[in-house]
């Protein structure tokens, strides 16, 4: 029977969600607590790989089981053999049609940044970090720019595997409390580094660096050499996939912990 | 001259506050950081010892300098030989007289607590957690028997070096965000294991294990046997002290970080 998994990771432990020679990757772990709990091994798909030290906040993954537990006993076991810092939120029969990836219409990132002189500290490695002001209006207005279905070719790291450069980014969110910004992406697909692509340029135009001519010059050209630097990943936050309805799985999470408010 | 700095870590990685042969404490890192910038050996002293794994938002730190530098010179110049999960905040030139602990009128703790029937992932070690449901009016009744100066040596641990188990809690605040949950904490001084171990007996009362009562006798009795045992300490963060206004030195942090709001 086949599964879906919610999955909840901090990334910084770890080189990304796919599985690697090393055994360092998320994927790795999960595969390696499932092996433990179902008695044998089964192969994994998720809606989003990540990257290196990129965190999830409800990536979904689907495998074919062969044995059938109820779904909090899926929950609780997997997760006593899981790191501290990876954990299974939900388990869920699926239809067998239903592919975590495949099936998935759209997904949702956050970026959280931190705006501030100095570094941060507790929350290193969670936050990205500018020493830059930020002006709210000038990255708004950027990020209009790219709303839309685009061939996003200037965004894409040159070792992508998406058959297409051509995605539909719906909705860029930004919002801002204190130093503490917040970057909501929703986009139908994500290429390769194509949300840190778009922070390092959305910074470099609300820093005052570019303006957003440049940013439009950058998304026609579609060449990935005028685009701004990859901007680190510490922020990045994969929050989830969107399914069709009838696959009757949780939506990508919106309100999310707080830690210190 | 004297230096006030003001300093935020996360503790998961540290043996506390207080130097140790091993090396592996704060203070270990900010004597090494300052050794380097100063170019000698300077002793620390600091508003709060930090017990191993627990943060702080505002550590204050006091030294005497051989050397006089700007005081943002001092952030960046300690701050790049500091390890990215510990950095200064502010620095600050004060009266000869100043003493970070024992000028202190009081102090702030705050718990960030998770009430989960899953474990946290992607805040381990940032957070406590329980997956009992607590109920708001039950913890703050049990509260307000501890406001007020008591003898806690009910909530003391054995190895505690104060002079005097008598303290004033000026106030236990709490609230509740979803399923996360702040307790603020403001005492004139805190006994060792203090908080951590008023955190116990919250929540054996909020969860509907004990009952006010119960509370009640065990500040009386003042025997430490009769309460519940320490929490964990991962979601203990130190806000910081408060000094006389005359020092002119920042309040404790209030408004914190929001990570994932």
């Amino acid at each position: 029977m086949r599964i879906a998994l919610g999955l909840s990771y901090r990334g910084a432990a770890y080189l990304g969600w796919q599985s690697q020679p090393s055994g360092k990757a998320v994927q790795d772990h999960l595969e390696a607590a499932l092996r433990r709990f179902v008695g044998e091994g089964v192969r994994t798909v998720c809606a989003g790989r990540t990257d290196a030290a990129v965190h999830a906040l409800q990536q979904v993954v689907h495998f074919d089981s062969p044995v059938e537990r109820a779904p909090f006993s899926w929950v609780r076991g997997v997760n006593s053999f899981l790191p501290p810092d990876i954990a299974v939120l939900w388990a869920q029969a699926v239809a067998e049609d239903f592919h975590a990836q495949k099936s998935a219409i759209s997904r949702r990132y956050r970026y959280v940044l931190l705006a501030s002189a100095v570094r941060p500290a507790v929350l290193e490695s969670l936050v990205g970090w500018t020493h830059a002001r930020l002006d709210l209006e000038r990255m708004r207005a950027a990020a209009r720019i790219l709303i839309g279905r685009h061939d996003f070719s200037a965004f894409r790291a040159s070792q992508c595997q998406a058959r297409s450069p051509v995605k539909t980014l719906h909705e860029i969110e930004i919002s801002c409390q204190g130093n503490t910004w917040n970057f909501d992406f929703h986009a139908n697909a994500f290429l390769h580094h194509m949300v840190r692509n778009i922070m390092g340029c959305l910074i470099a135009v609300g820093s005052g660096a570019q303006d957003t001519e440049w940013l439009q010059n950058v998304l026609m050209a579609r060449l990935r050499s005028l685009a701004a630097p990859t901007f680190m990943p510490d922020g990045l936050y994969f929050l989830g996939p969107h399914y069709p309805v009838e696959f009757g799985l949780p939506e990508p999470a919106r309100a999310l912990p707080v830690l210190l408010a």
